[in-house]
């Protein structure tokens, strides 16, 4: 209740870091930035405004997929979940790849190299980040053309596209 | 102003219907398909609640990139902006190619079968159908993978794709 | 699964409708009117485009607070899940008012003057309506300021309302 | 162009702060804390699993209402467009009031406590703040009853309201 959905439109700042759970659960994670363009009268032409940075969580079919898809750099747009997270370093860093499922309210920022606070070597540093929980992750068809192959979701693709990501 | 952004997860119950305006810009409108599915707790699995058809305008390289890449059935996320839209056949039914642009607030429905009312033969007949102006669409990783290859935008890439799609 | 989330930002077209289920659950029910408003570059200044019509459905606290505070014009933001959904007039008319909660993924759109299709008497008549399942309305205080009064989740408020404009 | 629109339900957590800029336009801002609820199986009952907190950016008449209608904890429903911000605090500290408006793409976060990065004393501070320039907002009816009056766009309201919030 109360979920803050929100769909982006931007590029994959980082290539997808893929792995499984503990349970067996496929994850993925990336990092993505999404450039808002304005129109600039004065040049009588569209110019970069600023740049947002996300972090985005797959999960499943979907993680998979994303890590059998998406290459750095490549135009994609991303519906899901928005949540705004407060992190320690000394705290969070080694419990990276533990992160709970979604239903457990759990969390763990990519380590967003550039958000970092820039604390005191002995002190806890702390920092914000955006994160998405992906619901549909697709490249965005306004920048070139995809050829889509449709995965069974009976088979086991996990195991197949883990040993193709990992030879 | 005002406009009411919409993300929309589901399947293209038609192909990509492609041509160019008079003054030449690329168009391309589908029909999407979205089924909501909900928790049946009795049965203790997912299940259909309903489907809601939208008919998805698409323009200039994103025109061309769908018409270039969208097939029957396939999945898709859509981005855009929602219209619904109240329209009389005898009044519509000839000016539907020369739609003008969306700048000028204009719009035309697809002949959307199944959603004609059932008018008299001597009446006008009157619709509404739910359109969405789309900013980006993609195919959904959720369901398979997808191969994508960026077209530059310098090219003359509408004339390329308009040659392949109408021998 | 699959919801469309939406949110819209325009004028309550009609006043809302308020009632109780058999089980005793509050609805209000009423019409948005959603004006887009764009950029006139010849006049330099804004003009409107076109305007949608959504059914606005709410439920419990929402419900009796909507009926207890929306005047007919009055400008709204309202967030929720968004429902194309075809009806036939002869099947659905009696069953209005024993709409489904959306658990069961039933809905029923309101009487619609404007919306029906002009059908033949002896013909079921089919029309489409788009309706939202809110989650969210407030006043748009764009347009001017209210003034919130908290109502505590323990009491009887429906009885109350309810009382209120049933006399 | 690649705006990323979102809505958030949820509570001021800070009162409006309210003034103009250097050429008479309103600026309101405030902190919104959202909290999402999951359901909670083994306890049969909702519970919170996290909140969110986003600086909400208002302007003119928006602006001028939400400081002469919204008080610290209120429930809200907030819709515009999302950034997230890295900000610096050396270099960004005493430009606070003078952030320039949405079309220049300028930005300037709250002082935002409990997001500070806890740097050392010497050197820059850096954070992340996600923040909202908002198109619309209104008390969310879910939690209580609100009374709507119209202000009429010709009237000189930013005066009068600037009167009383200045004295």
């Amino acid at each position: 209740m109360n979920e803050s959905w929100v769909t982006v439109v931007g590029n994959a700042a980082t290539r997808p870091d893929f792995w499984e759970t503990a349970v067996g659960v496929a994850v993925a994670r990336f990092r993505l930035a999404v450039t808002v363009r304005r129109w600039d009268r004065g040049r009588d032409a569209w110019a970069d405004a600023y740049t947002s940075f996300y972090t985005v969580w797959t999960w499943r079919s979907l993680a998979a997929n994303v890590a059998g898809s998406v290459s750095l750099g490549e135009p994609l747009v991303v519906h899901g979940t928005l949540r705004v997270r407060e992190r320690e370093w000394d705290r969070d860093r080694d419990r990276e790849r533990d992160r709970p499922l979604q239903g457990d309210g759990g969390g763990a920022a990519a380590a967003a190299p550039g958000v970092d606070s820039g604390g005191g070597a002995n002190q806890p540093r702390r920092w914000v980040t955006a994160e998405i929980d992906a619901l549909a992750v697709g490249h965005d068809l306004t920048r070139g053309t995809s050829a889509f192959r449709r995965i069974s979701q009976a088979k086991p693709l996990l195991n197949a596209l883990t040993g193709a990501t990992s030879p």
